[in-house]
């Protein structure tokens, strides 16, 4: 694993957190890595809505099936699109989403995807708790706050997912 | 802009490449990092197409409406996803197509997003020059190469797609 990826292969997801806040300057971070991800056309279609709300991350760890971890975090991020902007949104979100994941390994936080598209009554849920207007859809919620569990990087290359030149 | 995050935001659209070929550890390196991306339970649906024959390189640039610059890169990978393994291929091969784009940046590669799925046309093309089974969905086509072009790093941050707590 070539040492200038490190931060990539660093990216692991963590759903155990201490109690330390996550502080205003790394939320606003997280936010710029999520906006400079590509998209389709640079319509940049996504919503974000930051959640550190002590009640209403209970209410989010009770919305969805694998969110637990919610109530503990520091902090969630529920990624949304505009299908009016871009129908390529769920695309452009997934690249924020990562982008997210990514920046909070270099910062030192930890975090994990939850996804809530393709699953209707995940992404309703979401909508109900947070007050997210029904056409817009939910991508993603994450959920990130500072390590209480430790996860090597790694990458898990496979050969036999790879062609060359052709399939 | 938080430096330890400077290759997220060094992450550009690179259209025009030298005619340096992208070594054989850098390909490697590029597919590590996408498949160190998240996956829905961890199901790793995805494939990858390494493309570096000259001739399919024009082939693929006369197959996408925006590929015109696959014809000059030194390497294309398309990102494809198998949906009998997950149905959250989608978001799942866009995390490793982020990753791999993030990646090609910190290696001082330039690379840029065809997206294909969601036109079927544009993805029976792809799989039509590669070869690639009609059950297999392509999500996208990477273009890659030594930079001839500089962008500088940036954030497209916009502070009203940001919601505090509640929509």
């Amino acid at each position: 694993m070539d040492p200038r990826l490190h931060i990539i292969f660093s990216r692991r997801s963590i759903r155990a957190y201490t109690d330390q806040p996550v502080s205003e300057a790394d939320i606003q971070s997280l936010l710029e890595a999520g906006m400079a991800a590509p998209s389709a056309s640079n319509r940049q279609p996504w919503h974000f809505v930051v959640v550190t709300d002590r009640k209403l991350l209970q209410e989010l760890a009770e919305s969805h099936p694998f969110g637990k971890m919610l109530a503990h975090a520091a902090v969630a991020i529920a990624v949304c699109g505009d299908p009016g902007i871009s129908d390529w949104w769920v695309q452009d979100c997934s690249a924020a989403t990562e982008n997210i994941l990514i920046a909070a390994a270099a910062l030192g936080l930890g975090g994990v995807w939850l996804g809530c598209h393709g699953r209707p009554e995940r992404e309703q849920a979401i909508r109900d708790v947070l007050g997210i207007p029904s056409h817009i859809g939910v991508l993603s919620v994450l959920s990130i706050g500072h390590p209480a569990e430790r996860k090597e990087p790694r990458t898990q290359y496979n050969p036999s997912r790879v062609h060359r030149d052709r399939w």
